[in-house]
């Protein structure tokens, strides 16, 4: 069984708000030496045990191209993990 | 300079309806050997260059533990990267 642990995030030349926001309330608890705080998605799919390896890594790049990243303002990358047949499926 | 890469996620039991959306989208685009999605928010953290690994270490749980996760719903992990001095600040 293959699990991928996709992470997106907007490109480093694009404004992230939600980046400030966290950054300013972070200040506000008293933590200034924070210099940059980016925000993204992490996204886990687990694959069923007849997907190989180079399956899921198709799969995964053409989920994240068509749904998961707007590729106009948004990078992602992704790992590839294999875990025992029969391990839970929803775990982080 | 120190560079905290934070994943936070709904515990395992808890259901997660976005991940459901996502997992029903996926099955409508053909791809139907999935059988779990799970989202979460990945958030980068850099920390100037007088932060020790050890206060990068300390202050990152600490604003997971008050900000970024709910405890009653979701856990967290992170990982801490070393960056050469001066580099970029928003780099993914």
């Amino acid at each position: 069984m293959i699990r991928a642990k996709v992470y997106v995030y907007l490109k480093k030349d694009i404004l992230d708000p939600q980046g400030k926001a966290v950054k300013h309330i972070i200040g506000n608890m008293g933590f200034h030496r924070i210099q940059d705080v980016r925000v993204g998605k992490y996204t886990v799919l687990t694959f069923d045990d007849s997907v190989s390896e180079e399956e899921a890594r198709q799969q995964t790049n053409e989920i994240c191209r068509k749904l998961l990243a707007n590729p106009v303002i948004e990078e992602y990358h992704f790992e590839l993990e294999t875990l025992p047949l029969g391990a839970p499926a929803g775990d982080g």
